[in-house]
């Protein structure tokens, strides 16, 4: 308000002198940008370190710092008082939330203009932070047109009719090139205690999931009370307490259970998944999914839980693939995540 | 000059809210920022693909995407025409240049704030950019106290005296957390295709390469002409013509090693490099690398190019580790460096 009553006073050329000087309105202006670990292990040898020795020839004594997550942040000039944590999916990093395949802007700059302080992770065991504490082996088969399938694109090589996916071969090409494999096994506990670990620096906020960082996702809200929020993209996991289902892997105490009842959660699915079976194990696949979020949101909010369920053709929104934070109505998406957010108190 | 004498005819106090309503000096105005792929090869798999078939089940006709570079760049208003382009070195990714270990602002920070365009890399089958088109396995086996000492931070556990390296067990955490390894074996050619295609999209710029990044720096430059300097902070690897020495194994042709005549190339060496022989194989190490240096830089110059050595202690730079921009006095060496880039008409 004070910023505009001296903007009123102004003669009109002197104001557009001003905010000439200043950023444009599509320019980011960031307070303080940095990089950082955070949680992580140390393993550690027997015997006596001797510095003598040549670096190739193995010795004990030794440690090896692994486990941590890698973060970028940037904060934006008057940031809003909530920060973002973006947790990618399987095989991905945090080049998910960066930009798109045709090069638009991702949620990262999106939020960042909103006033949102960003922080970008990739997980533990996953592209920075690839120091682990286990070894691993990669495989180098080919595998893309099996993502492309499952991740709803299309059934390979044709795309679904008005999917929001640029069907360019550059965008193709680029979007192939964002997976990147684990350097140690996938462990759900380690995960999510390297992003509560995120929480312990970037403060109180909301924590974005996409796909297989639902399952640690969840689990960093139980873990630490800064997450205010949940935003899941299609998350493919959900903890369910033993008294309401003894099968489930995801399987959590009561009192973990609860806290995912004390904040607003919301959950997007895209489109093309059918309400019917196809012959597509991948439309199949999700609509597995998106029952069992459905099943879930009733649970929690029945224990007095805030769990919205968005699947998104149904208000309208259509062609989403499994990358709704990259397909070509992003911004869509995001405005409609900025509505909720206004309607939680989050803004 | 126009804006200078804008301001010249205003009253104090609105200077003084014009430029609280702007940025401040001290953050940073970004007129682009984005993340790309760069470069790259496909491998593929006969057969074809049904798209029916469960993600799970192996089948052929697919392709793989990998060996390409990641980048994450980011352009300030009213950016330089000349970009920087940053390539770590061995068991490092991009991290190397967005902070230090005590969390103060890397190359990524300063050189922005100087008005250049940063494009940081993370180099075919590293970290973000981990996807390879070859298989490989990760050794877990601690050895953080080998890169401590073949660092030159000291030889585990001592610190060399007045060594540039924060002494606190917080940041010595951050920096052996800065570790992530290979997902497919080191290959000179990949790297310095991948940079050299980041130069494709980054345009007419500076690279700048650290450690193991040197040798694949050198090739960056010979492949494409974007490369106006390079800046390599103890480069270890020195490419010869066959004519000047037939064993080394970095040779290249003499139509090659003219192009490094043709730009202006600074190196950098750190403290702690003695000039006779100790009992610390690391020391010993890098005095035969700064040697190499020396020679190379006389015979690139005996070619008519223009290769300035600096070993920082002999100008009274003191205490540098091998990681001489992120040391406790990089700031010190950013203005050495933007001194240079001055004198060589790339400011």
């Amino acid at each position: 308000m004070k910023r505009k009553l001296l903007f009123w006073g102004m003669p009109a050329a002197l104001l557009a002198f001003i905010v000439s000087s200043c950023a444009s309105t599509e320019a980011l202006v960031i307070k303080e940008q940095g990089a950082f670990s955070a949680g992580g292990a140390v393993i550690s040898t027997e015997g006596n370190f001797d510095p003598h020795i040549p670096f190739f020839q193995p010795q004990g004594g030794q440690t090896r710092h692994g486990d941590h997550a890698d973060v970028f942040y940037q904060i934006p000039v008057n940031a809003k008082p909530y920060s973002m944590v973006f947790l990618h999916g399987a095989g991905q990093s945090r080049r998910t939330w960066q930009t798109t395949p045709d090069g638009r802007e991702g949620f990262q700059n999106i939020f960042l203009k909103k006033g949102y302080s960003v922080y970008l992770v990739d997980q533990p065991r996953r592209g920075d932070a690839g120091q682990s504490t286990v070894s691993a082996a990669i495989d180098a088969t080919p595998d893309d047109q099996v993502w492309f399938t499952q991740f709803r694109i299309g059934p390979w090589p044709d795309f679904y009719e008005g999917v929001q996916f640029p069907r360019d071969e550059k965008s193709l090409d680029q979007f192939f090139r964002q997976m990147t494999p684990n350097t140690g096994d996938f462990d759900e506990d380690i995960i999510s205690s390297g992003i509560a670990a995120v929480f312990d620096k970037a403060g109180p906020g909301i924590l974005f999931t996409h796909s297989e960082g639902g399952g640690p996702g969840w689990q960093t809200a139980i873990k630490n009370e800064n997450v205010k929020a949940v935003i899941a993209l299609e998350p493919a996991g959900f903890p369910l307490p033993h008294e309401e289902n003894s099968e489930n892997p995801q399987n959590i105490s009561m009192d973990d259970f609860v806290k995912l009842t004390k904040i607003p959660i919301i959950i997007y699915f895209g489109d093309n998944i059918p309400a019917n079976e196809t012959d597509i194990f991948a439309q199949n696949f999700w609509r597995m999914v998106l029952n069992a979020a459905k099943e879930w949101a009733e649970t929690v909010n029945r224990y007095g839980g805030d769990v919205t369920l968005v699947h998104l053709p149904e208000i309208s929104i259509t062609g989403n693939t499994h990358f709704i934070m990259s397909d070509l109505n992003n911004q869509v998406v995001a405005e409609h995540i900025a509505y909720w957010l206004d309607e939680k108190g989050l803004k």
